[in-house]
């Protein structure tokens, strides 16, 4: 592509920054779908795997693989984010880029800061697991994910109607697509929350000694599980989500302290006195509540993207989009 | 059996009270193992259905099957423990009295109040499903599992000897020999908090809106496994330890504040700063001290159980017993 050119909404040559569990599966992803990639890693045994893997892997962004990229998908650590951008806005003058990070207010802010404002978009494939490193890499790791887009400047609102689909046809993804603060709010609750707990718990039952541990069984072991691996890699998502995080856990604190009221009051003799009458109550609610989820959206046929990704960011609320199971086009679904 | 005989050590005949998840995979394992098995279960379709395994089923624990076991197993709701132990005390006035409830201190205090302390032993087999009923029983769920045996009334110090490498040959057992009371909070740490913490993040998540469930990926999915689902065999967990419970509760609400502080303090533009430095060292104690475990234990053979056994009941440090790996009898360890 020459400056000022329309995207040509396919990809043919990627360039993958940072080659780790995300990156890793972004990248052997698209080269098991024909793209040509190049990834970019400063670790010389994580350049070696991804080079065993048959990917071109070189050491930094300026040096190559980048300037002809269609694409450029950041996967670097969170705090690394806005060095790359500013390497690859230099490197790579007219690819879109977009990163996989697990916050979304802060790197589009860093866009911003970089230049990229026109070519940058912000997702995040809601998959991950406890594991890190190109070893641990699966192709198959993202595919069928939900994968957040979140709304980018208006100037590449154009590189929207485009991404959405490839992401669709390359990861089978269904895409939400959503303003990055309603992100940030929503992955407070749902993943930056669940590691709080998790470390908090485990620290606990660490500091208790080993014979808690010996006790330990299934719900243990799920609520922990991402705990304790990778504390820098949890450190930069929980910071960098920490005003959303803070509110999250504060609630939390609240329900914590409504059942530590009932349990204070519970008669162990008495199984039908108030305050466990009340402690049932609590759990009864959460149980009645519980998965509506995915099966209450409603879905309909897409045949005009380019309008509903334009309703999504101008009436701000959140739209769902997917491949339809016939594989004719795709559908889409507002949320309520 | 006749009154005053010592009970022979092996188990024939076993009646299991409660043909639930736990207590049918009790009632299939040792079906499995050649004892001649009976099941109570209240409820009609229950009791079709272990028939259809080939159990002997009945209503009620006066009707049949009690009477001459070798061996009673209490696998009812904890709320109708009570009820069950004094049945069992009438019907069955010689069999070894076991119950395999989440909470300890409870039960063994039924037990007194039944007749039953002179044969009476708690047992809580460490594994567990968030289903609930005979249909998802499986005859492997409680096999290979830690099995805590919590000390009993010294008028049944005698039964543990027999009992202990019973569990390690029927179940392939590693035993926890302990104190109720420790076995109590411990769990609280490591089974009735998380379950806490499950419930009470899935209900914020559910109230506010299906956004945030449309983002849950694997983190959540885990932490919140065990919630929302029978709140009425989760009432009666909490409830049955809410002392041990409400302690640990008030230790993560003082541990998620010290999160909650760092994160308050966070500069989300300077990753070197103080409160951030402050939340990564958090993060990596935890993960420091994470999992020495198991595997931190010496292990050496048990030549003569009866002392150790006596080493548990009268020095109080919970003792673990296994059988060995080349089957040539039973090992222990002690924890430190």
């Amino acid at each position: 592509m020459s400056p000022g050119e329309r995207h040509p909404g396919r990809v043919a040559r990627a360039c993958v920054v940072g080659a780790g569990l995300i990156g890793g599966a972004v990248a052997l992803r698209l080269q098991a779908t024909g793209v040509q990639v190049t990834v970019v890693d400063p670790d010389e045994q994580t350049r070696a795997r991804a080079a065993g893997a048959g990917l071109r892997a070189v050491e930094a962004v300026g040096q190559d693989g980048a300037g002809d990229a269609d694409l450029v998908v950041l996967a670097t650590p969170l705090d690394a984010l806005g060095a790359a951008m500013t390497d690859v806005a230099a490197a790579s003058p007219y690819a879109l880029v977009v990163d996989v990070g697990s916050v979304k207010q802060a790197p589009a802010a860093a866009a911003v800061r970089a230049g990229l404002a026109d070519r940058y978009v912000g997702c995040h494939p809601m998959a991950g697991t406890e594991q890190a490193g190109f070893a641990h890499a699966d192709p198959g790791l993202l595919v069928g994910a939900t994968w957040a887009v979140t709304h980018p400047d208006p100037a590449a609102a154009g590189q929207v109607t485009w991404l959405v689909p490839w992401l669709t046809a390359t990861f089978d993804a269904t895409v939400v697509l959503l303003d990055p603060a309603e992100h940030d709010r929503s992955v407070a609750l749902v993943s930056h929350a669940p590691h709080v707990l998790a470390n908090a718990l485990l620290g606990l039952v660490e500091d208790a000694g080993p014979l808690a541990r010996l006790l330990a069984a299934g719900s243990f072991r799920d609520v922990t599980r991402v705990a304790g691996t990778h504390p820098e890699r949890t450190h930069n998502m929980l910071a960098g989500n920490a005003a959303a995080l803070d509110d999250v856990l504060g609630r939390l604190a609240e329900s914590l302290d409504g059942y530590r009221r009932d349990l204070a009051d519970v008669d162990p003799a008495d199984p039908t006195d108030a305050a466990s009458a009340a402690l049932l109550a609590r759990l009864q609610r959460v149980a009645a509540s519980a998965e509506p989820g995915r099966s209450a959206l409603s879905w309909q046929p897409c045949d005009d993207l380019d309008a509903v990704v334009e309703q999504a960011l101008t009436g701000g609320r959140p739209v769902l989009v997917r491949g339809r199971e016939d594989d004719a086009g795709l559908e889409w679904a507002e949320t309520t």
